[in-house]
């Protein structure tokens, strides 16, 4: 059967399009750097330079990726006179996860008029936690016409998905999120963050005094904010707390690369409540543990009310749907005004086949 | 922990809001229509008149409705004289299934400039299945200045959320869904297109032969022509095929108030695969069947891709959030600009806590 294309003008969804290829380039080439440069690179993006430290400095980006190709873009350390010289359209800042430590790295691309689509989890809605630097950014993005947007698995997976999902209730009471993740695919900030083979009562000791001091998990806050944000919830107080996961066997453990024994700590349950104005409790707890060959990603949300509703993704690709979903906010961040904006100010994240264009700005 | 609010001016997501309630008027007072009064007037809709045919006309719509209670509105059949009198904002329209027997219905309120939301399946993305009668609606519409909009559940459930999983994906080949009822929940109408109890080789061919005549499943084509829309695939041929599901046991089937005997058919699946000119196959499977104890409503999404990804929604509230979806998006459909408009247009639809008030046009 041929479908007869039958549309009125005013039904496509048309983008705007400048029809050259955007010109990014990556900042920060870690693991989640790397994978972003080949998905750039297959999206048509030019790649027209790389910032990074230590020792990738001076190598071509395209063998430091595993391309297996030169790119003709050598790493430089030098930022600000990358940022001079090629004057990209937006950088692609993957060097931490705390706004604090990356707002050196976001002003200089602001300053330069670059745009910038980061990982970073606290500017996904820093609004609250840290709203004097947000706001100092903000005001430097939008007095040089640049936009500054944080994406990851957050934007769909806990903020998106979840209001579509609210949608279909008439009222609701409570939305509860459960998130799961692997120690073994992170770094040693992480284990350690995870208490990873230390005594339990040593680690709740541990974790209960950095709650105290007011470290909550920077991605559970941040995501129930800008859920409440783009549902239209107004926030009052918020309760947090983490308590460590139990190893119910012995259990190997390759990114320690030893037994965890059982009975021991195999990681974190980080929880919190947000409460509204509107007296509906949105709580979400982010547990990240050392898995077993049995265990897999998991995020489930249920929402209760008028009526009852679930979601549930299984094996749930964490990691790599971190650079899938910054790499497809490119052009979102480009078209959009300028500012520090958070997700619940653009359009919803879709997928994006074949090359990436230049959207233009809408502003 | 007390919050501190300090969210830019900017960053607010502010609705324009006229600050009076919306006018609506129910268009079609069967089960449907009458869930979805209970539910606008919970949410401060002011329901000002009410149109059915038959033994409902003359009674009061609160009584009708089950509210227990009259809302001094009398159901009339003089749908011009109610549209007239009453000038309403929006119709709620739950008359029928197809296009074509609803579009009197939609002219009549189009005509009078009151806009329309339905949960009639054709019009949620008619543009190749019914294209002349849609193109002719929407000149209407945009005439006077009115918007005609379809909702349900393909709006959150087979379009949105399919989209935001779709976005997490770098790379896509096929994306298939399936989804589940029951069609103890549905009247005569259902039962028979299901072919509950009739030999399986007798359904076979009957459902053969409608295809055949080109009775697709509305609900299917839509559903992939909306989604396929919306991430922005251009749709080239599409396959569809309906086949009997068969009882594995003797099965009481209260729809029918008998016992299905094992090996007869219990219910239809209907598929269709949209290909696009991106290479991107649509699958998607609506299986209807009388439920057994053990069965619940299911629907299910799994991207293939880079990297796989899936979705589940368990005991999905079917018919609840037909109603459900189609008075949340009232307000869009009101603040849309004129003509008939397809989700991909709109809004992603969203809760909205507490009274609706009018959103005044973006036109």
């Amino acid at each position: 059967v041929t479908s007869e294309l039958s549309i009125p003008v005013h039904a496509e969804a048309h983008e705007p399009d400048l029809g050259r290829p955007i010109r990014a380039i990556i900042y920060g080439v870690g693991s989640m750097g790397k994978v972003m440069t080949r998905m750039m690179l297959d999206k048509g993006v030019d790649v027209v330079g790389a910032v990074a430290r230590t020792h990738n400095v001076g190598r071509d980006l395209g063998l430091v990726a595993g391309m297996g190709r030169q790119l003709d873009v050598r790493i430089t350390d030098d930022a600000q006179k990358l940022l001079s010289d090629r004057r990209p359209d937006i950088a692609v800042v993957a060097v931490g996860s705390y706004l604090e430590a990356m707002a050196p790295h976001f002003r200089l691309c602001l300053d330069h008029g670059v745009n910038v689509i980061t990982l970073e989890e606290e500017a996904f809605h820093p609004w609250r936690r840290a709203s004097e630097l947000a706001r100092e950014l903000d005001a430097l993005a939008r007095s040089r016409g640049a936009t500054l947007v944080a994406s990851g698995i957050q934007d769909p997976f806990w903020t998106s998905a979840v209001s579509t999902l609210m949608a279909c209730a008439h009222r609701i009471t409570r939305v509860h999120g459960r998130s799961t993740y692997d120690a073994n695919e992170y770094g040693p900030e992480v284990t350690e963050y995870l208490h990873l083979g230390v005594d339990v009562d040593v680690a709740a000791v541990r974790i209960e005094g950095a709650y105290a001091r007011g470290e909550d998990n920077v991605a559970v806050q941040t995501s129930l904010e800008a859920l409440a944000a783009l549902v239209g919830l107004t926030p009052t107080e918020h309760e947090s707390s983490g308590v460590p996961l139990v190893a119910h066997d012995d259990i190997h453990v390759p990114a320690l690369d030893r037994i965890v024994p059982k009975g021991s700590t195999i990681g974190v349950s980080d929880r919190m409540v947000l409460h509204t104005h509107e007296g509906i409790d949105l709580e979400f707890e982010l547990q990240g543990y050392a898995f077993g060959p049995h265990d897999c990603e998991v995020n489930e949300w249920r929402v209760e009310g008028e009526p009852n509703l679930s979601m549930r993704n299984d094996q749930f690709p964490v990691r790599l749907a971190t650079a899938t979903t910054t790499v497809n906010r490119l052009p979102d961040v480009i078209a959009a005004p300028p500012g520090l904006l958070t997700v619940e100010l653009l359009p919803p994240l879709r997928y994006r086949h074949g090359h990436f264009r230049h959207p233009g700005r809408t502003r």
